[in-house]
């Protein structure tokens, strides 16, 4: 997941997120009616933990790239709207089970649900927000679309249980590393995208454009995120630094680091990571090797690539307020770091 | 979630379920392939875990369900074999998440999931085997029978959060625990046979009847488990007794026997159930009450008007082999107490 998810965001100005939200607002509108009205429930406890994330100030990126792909596509009925609630429903899930295993504390900069009610109800409500998402798309009266959901929601799953395998392990590779995240963070983006697409009825050709959108997008985002993590300017912000470090998560600045470690520096790593016997004075130090690994700038060029592949795969789309907005959101993502 | 599921039967002679197993045998066995398929992942820990639920003696008693009704239904394609492999995901998914709820230790006469490999991996595992459930729906190629199981799954996560909110208070009462059964367990013995007769395209009030049967022999048998779990046939089955008790879970016999309870027996309650203060020679007195008070009796008799109407449900199916293993599932569910 990204942390990104886990705070609300404090730029200034107007990000291409909120122009894209703008030029979809009826549509995006209804769709949160409808995230309100799917999370009711006769008990209480539902709504309660499920509004705690849900209106805790996340950008709504996944249902926005659902709406502008179904919008892009021309697409004339109302299902991109059951279809975009589906998306945030997903998510919204993967996030709740997601703080209980990684036993997080904070979430949007809240205190994380499992920590105000406990992890019981966390995986519960996880589970009803996920049955809630499939009685939308099926709202949608559209198989293929419901296949599309199904599969992204397994492989999802997949890719946390492939962190989970590979936490505090120095072996843990940059392909590993890259199939989590294309897995845990890319494929719900790129079921979004695929879905709106498909709604539309649009060419294959174009489904897969938008598909190739939202993962190369989502891939950007997690590569950012992950680097992030361990960047003085997050700090600056506001957003808390070296939350994967205390959870010694094995992700691309600390690969890069390590393949690029001295003997000293991999005694280091060894210690931190694998014993997980760390302080607050070894995040320094941590941050320190990354940057002087060059492995921050390494994650960034990375990310500056998937982004830009992004928005290669809107040359489909013919020019329009959204393909531009869709293509400023890839730059945004990886010009937020900067 | 039934007890029953967490210990392999040992009855002697042919069970009903095993008579009901033979008549759709084929069906079985291609449901049976189509869930070890399904639980395959690249990511091995998957299908471990999976496998150590799915293959450890369970009755798959929800996908024979869905089995019976679509074959009395009359109908002909595969796609029942494919919903019959989906309700097994769904109830194991549920599983794996009910015990990193309770806690559990044993499951199926087994240690537990959660207990070999950590909650993480259950609730993740968890999550798989529901999306691959919905995957397998998908190629059934039928809405409604997607739409029936998204709405079981959203009712029983409700009914596990309802159970939730009231453990270890005096205060429940009858109506809410009729209303936990219904969501918690009934709700998907419901889904499987209508679902199995939607496939079927059966008429209404086949699909209905089909529904009424699962509905109520869902419920019979939770109140049978219930009633077991205070009863020292249980132990003679070699099935563990008091785990209700332990969880201090406020089933239909304790209910029952608080309502009736003097001044003494109320404080004993009071003190096992709300501050959970406990030892096994209170599981003893907490048997003894329940028996004194008659509230085994009463589970049973209730648990019998259910399984009668469950075989009243069965009124509209034409005389056959089906039709009279079902009816005798219906009895055998509350005769196995006996």
């Amino acid at each position: 997941m990204l942390k990104e998810d886990k705070a609300a965001s404090g730029q200034a100005g107007i990000s291409p997120v909120e122009r894209l939200n703008a030029l979809v607002a009826p549509d995006m509108k209804a769709a949160d009616k409808l995230i309100h009205k799917g999370m009711a429930s006769s008990v209480d406890l539902i709504p309660d933990l499920a509004r705690h994330l849900i209106d805790s100030g996340g950008k709504r990126l996944r249902p926005l790239l659902t709406l502008a792909a179904a919008k892009a596509g021309g697409y004339q009925g109302d299902g991109h709207v059951r279809l975009a609630a589906a998306v945030e429903f997903i998510h919204t899930a993967t996030l709740l089970h997601d703080d209980v295993v990684d036993e997080s504390a904070l979430r949007r900069g809240k205190v994380s649900a499992n920590l105000v009610w406990g992890n019981k109800p966390s995986v519960l409500v996880g589970d009803y927000l996920f049955s809630r998402a499939f009685q939308l798309m099926v709202e949608t009266g559209n198989l293929a679309v419901l296949g599309i959901l199904s599969g992204a929601s397994a492989v999802i799953a997949e890719g946390e249980v492939m962190q989970l395998g590979s936490a505090r392990s120095l072996a843990v590779t940059e392909d590993h590393y890259m199939k989590v995240v294309s897995a845990k963070t890319a494929a719900l983006f790129a079921a979004a995208a695929e879905g709106g697409a498909v709604l539309a009825a649009q060419s294959t050709d174009f489904i897969a454009s938008m598909r190739a959108y939202g993962e190369n997008l989502g891939i950007a985002f997690q590569l950012v995120d992950d680097a992030l993590d361990y960047s003085g300017r997050q700090a600056l912000m506001g957003k808390s630094v070296g939350d994967d470090f205390r959870e010694a998560k094995m992700t691309l600045p600390i690969i890069l680091s390590v393949a690029r470690a001295d003997e000293t520096a991999r005694a280091f790593w060894q210690r931190v990571i694998e014993t997980g016997n760390q302080t607050e004075a070894d995040l320094h130090h941590a941050i320190s090797l990354v940057e002087q690994t060059g492995s921050i700038q390494e994650t960034m060029r990375r990310a500056r690539a998937y982004a830009d592949a992004a928005k290669n795969a809107l040359a489909i789309l013919p020019a329009s307020e959204i393909r531009s907005a869709l293509s400023d959101i890839a730059d945004f993502c990886v010009e937020r770091a900067y």
